[in-house]
């Protein structure tokens, strides 16, 4: 098999834990695999690299930034190299360039336009394990770009999508995905295997292991990607396509997103075009919206509701406050002590009665349901937040996830 | 003017310094010159990655140390792009690759094999700030080289060199070359100019401030080359041809070096091809010879009296024990509390006497000469360690080298 093997800033975080990867990594290649590796920097040194930019500029230019905070992920990919050459294997670090990562000329938030992998594959073939510094690649005119939060997953899936890779695994901290957040349901459970889409909705819903844009680039190219922790042997999930899944769960993982506010417009004037004008200020405003809900009120108003992140609220206060004076809206009102629990599977697709279980076991408990969103793998309610692990605990034990 | 600076580890070794440097070099660009900047990494940082590499292994591959190493530069360069951009100037970084800095394939000591500076050329004509990552280039396979010891004062005359530069600014924490060292001497005094060939000397003999490599290639590139410190404004020293040199001093400087040893071999079989067999064992054990005196014994045989460096002798012993186990040497000897004391000018080539002042006062001092050598610019004597601040004040007086 050939497999990547991606390795976090906590898991590289320092010596000792480098030979520790070393050693897993060297167990991989033993058993008779071809390993490529992808490390990110030392945990602490992209930040302390930060804080040197910032002490000098509110502001520094992104091409600097991406030559300065590249060069953590090479230190990393050496070492790690140097340890394995130590343990008698041949190992060989390649930055991204190297790696033939190109990307757009987007400076710290570059996108993967496409791979060259010849000069792994070169290596690969000449039983060589590969060490590449994940987070960059270089772009079209030149110079080394790197890819933004999450960059060095993005490099790891990006790189097993072009050597075709059987498997691209994720180590972290944490060992795997959860039916819920172990930390208010002590019962809940690692999943074994989960599909593309329902990793889609849990992590945009707050489970925080993948970043959205790894798991879409996942789904794109047909990576198998596993997460799974770096501090011991234990088995992780799997996130692959639907098909690879045989028992389709009725429903996958109950996802808690307390970063949540809501802000409600009433009175707003029932004209054409009204609704489309307040959401292009918003977005203009760069304000991230969510769920929305429109009704009509009893004279001739309507009442739109909706949900922003709770950084974005002063931002929509400012965007609402001109429709306000403009008289196109009436009075308005903001909730940031409210939260959004979903429910999310693929079985829900040709199951009839999942979200009408979320709702009574709502009622059971006496937590009302303030809105509620709904698409084909997951429905979201949003509560106050004084429930949310009420709410999380019962959907749990409703939908059996624990068993 | 076309200026390009370097600043060592030290004048960029905390954020506080690099701000310094960022002064500096606006100061240059203000007056209206174009400014090329080649920067080491800041003090510490490639002590501290080679430790690191240490921990995994006792000899790791060239190749990675590379990798590794080429950072630190990265980070100091983008600092500095940064601190200039902040004070309202056009600044770019560039590694040693985007700088065109080709070297051939040796790691940890790549030789530069030429400079395409097409990006470097493009950037100071749109008046920008180039700020080179020095100590570093590329490999003609397309690996990152580091160019070894002095790396980046390299990086800084080829680069001067190539893109033809009024001027090469190094700058370290010494503020030029002395007529002698000033912890000696406290009356020695800073040298206005110097020539490409008594700097290799005083160099050679210990001066410390450059490496002889540089040297070399200010002389083959014909590159006017500074030694100044970044630590004040006070003018430095003009290393470069003779020509330019209006009134030749007849002596320049006094260099003292205490890291010699006199070996001495006694009744030497004097049959054709010894000499040689000797010396070629001693070159194949990489000792490096320095001074050689050969001369007839009162028998059959010759005493062969050289000089090496202190942490050579062991190895020149071994060497010397088979020459004496196989009877071709009859004794041998060791002293390693000697010094070789030298007077270096251009002016001697067409003035006599010189040498003859330096024995003359050797003799007035009361200090025995154990061996002499002469070049056209240079005349060196081996005496005992203990006489060395005495010949090197007696000699500085002689020369009247503080009038």
């Amino acid at each position: 098999m050939l497999i990547v093997q991606k390795f976090g800033g906590t898991s590289v975080g320092d010596l000792e834990r480098i030979q520790n990867v070393a050693n897993r990594v060297s167990k991989t290649k033993k058993a008779g695999n071809d390993v490529v590796v992808v490390v990110s920097a030392m945990s602490g040194e992209t930040n302390k690299l930060v804080g040197y930019a910032q002490k000098f500029s509110k502001n520094p230019a992104r091409a600097e930034m991406d030559m300065l905070l590249s060069s953590g992920e090479r230190v990393t990919a050496s070492l790690l190299s140097i340890a394995l050459n130590e343990m008698g294997f041949e190992a060989v670090s390649m930055t991204g360039r190297r790696a033939g990562i190109v990307t757009d000329i987007v400076h710290t938030k570059a996108r993967i336009e496409n791979i060259s992998p010849h000069a792994m594959s070169k290596a690969l073939k000449e039983g060589k394990i590969v060490v590449v510094a994940g987070f960059q690649g270089v772009s079209s005119d030149g110079n080394v770009t790197t890819l933004g939060r999450g960059g060095s997953d993005l490099s790891a899936v990006a790189i097993a999508g072009a050597l075709k890779a059987d498997l691209c695994e994720i180590y972290t901290d944490v060992s795997g995905i959860f039916t819920t957040d172990p930390r208010i349901e002590p019962k809940a459970k690692k999943l074994d295997k989960i599909s593309y889409d329902e990793m889609l909705e849990l992590a945009s819903l707050g489970a925080k292991v993948l970043q959205n844009r790894s798991v879409e680039m996942a789904k794109k190219l047909n990576v198998n990607l596993v997460t799974r922790t770096s501090f011991s042997d234990e088995e992780g999930t799997l996130i692959t396509t639907e098909d690879e899944i045989m028992e389709k769960a009725l429903v996958s993982g109950i996802a808690l997103d307390r970063n949540q506010a809501r802000v409600s417009l009433m009175g707003v004037k029932d004209r054409p075009g009204i609704a489309s004008e307040i959401f292009t200020a918003l977005a203009e405003a760069d304000v991230n919206v969510d769920m929305i809900i429109q009704n009509k009120a009893y004279d001739d108003t309507t009442n739109i509701d909706f949900t922003v992140g709770v950084g974005d609220l002063s931002d929509a206060k400012s965007v609402v406050d001109r429709f306000i004076n403009s008289k196109d809206i009436k009075d308005d009102s903001y909730n940031d002590t409210i939260c959004k629990v979903s429910i999310v599977g693929v079985g829900m697709k040709s199951h009839t009665g999942v979200a009408a279980k979320a709702f009574s076991t709502m009622a059971t408990e006496n937590i009302n349901i303030h809105m509620i969103s709904t698409s084909e793998i997951k429905v979201s309610m949003v509560i106050d937040e004084k429930y949310a692990e009420l709410a999380v605990r019962s959907l749990h034990n409703a939908y059996e996830l624990d068993k």
